[in-house]
């Protein structure tokens, strides 16, 4: 990994996305997912609670598509911020936003909820003010989930 | 509405998807979504609590996709026990599974945090397992984010 401080805990303490319920550092009741840098990947890794189930032992579709929405958005603003220049904990007033347009996600396979979880994301085209990011999540090793998210840049 | 008791709430106090994070009754850190036929349009009613937010006062997607997924799952499994004249309540051993398979979802518009939220769901095709599902859900009356689920139904 590149950093020590994970993407959102790097943002400044005024941006407004650190409350957000999947990827905010400073949502009481949230997710928490800690993106990195490895490379050009994104990776985060992830643990679920026993709460975050759908059928028991196993993560809920949803909260899937949070971990996913969430950290292929983190890693297309850092990618924007790196591109530009931009220090994501210092330039605060020069970051843009990150807004998802559309996602989807096939279901591989089941993914215990016990499992160590892996997300691994790469951008994979981008357009004047929209990014897309492939991302997958590994369970054990395995990739159980994937899925695709469009996001729409504004304060470019 | 066609029944006095949600969905969700109709199921067997056995049924494993009472714990589900989306939809289960029995989850207490859940979302709790209800859903009721109305004719053969599943629809359910919901309002965000603060910390399921993105940027400050607006949904976070990942929920939606969760109220999306679960709302539709659960349509999917109702309709399937209607067709098959099984109760929901009564009928515990003859009750499928609905696995969410893929799902695709569109953002339109951001909805604002205060909004009264309302899901409607329709079968829209049925393979031999497989059942699609379209939903939208309304903020105040006005569709701001549509998607498509797949649900593979097992233990027909």
């Amino acid at each position: 990994m590149e950093a020590s401080l994970a993407l959102q805990d790097n943002l400044p303490s005024d941006n407004p996305i650190r409350g957000c319920f999947g990827c905010g550092a400073d949502n009481a009741h949230g997710l928490h997912i800690k993106s990195y840098f490895d490379g050009n990947e994104g990776v985060a890794t992830w643990r679920p609670e026993n709460h975050h189930c759908s059928y028991p032992g196993y993560l809920n579709g949803g909260i899937a598509c949070t971990l996913i929405d969430c950290h292929s958005a983190s890693i297309a603003l850092a990618v924007e911020c790196r591109e530009r220049g931009l220090d994501l904990s210092r330039d605060s007033d020069q970051l843009p936003s990150a807004w998802t347009r559309a996602m989807s996600v096939e279901f591989l396979k089941p993914v215990p909820l016990k499992a160590a979880l892996t997300l691994k994301a790469r951008l994979v085209s981008k357009g004047r003010t929209s990014r897309t990011v492939r991302c997958s999540i590994y369970a054990d090793g395995e990739e159980c989930i994937t899925g695709e998210v469009t996001v729409v840049m504004t304060g470019l």
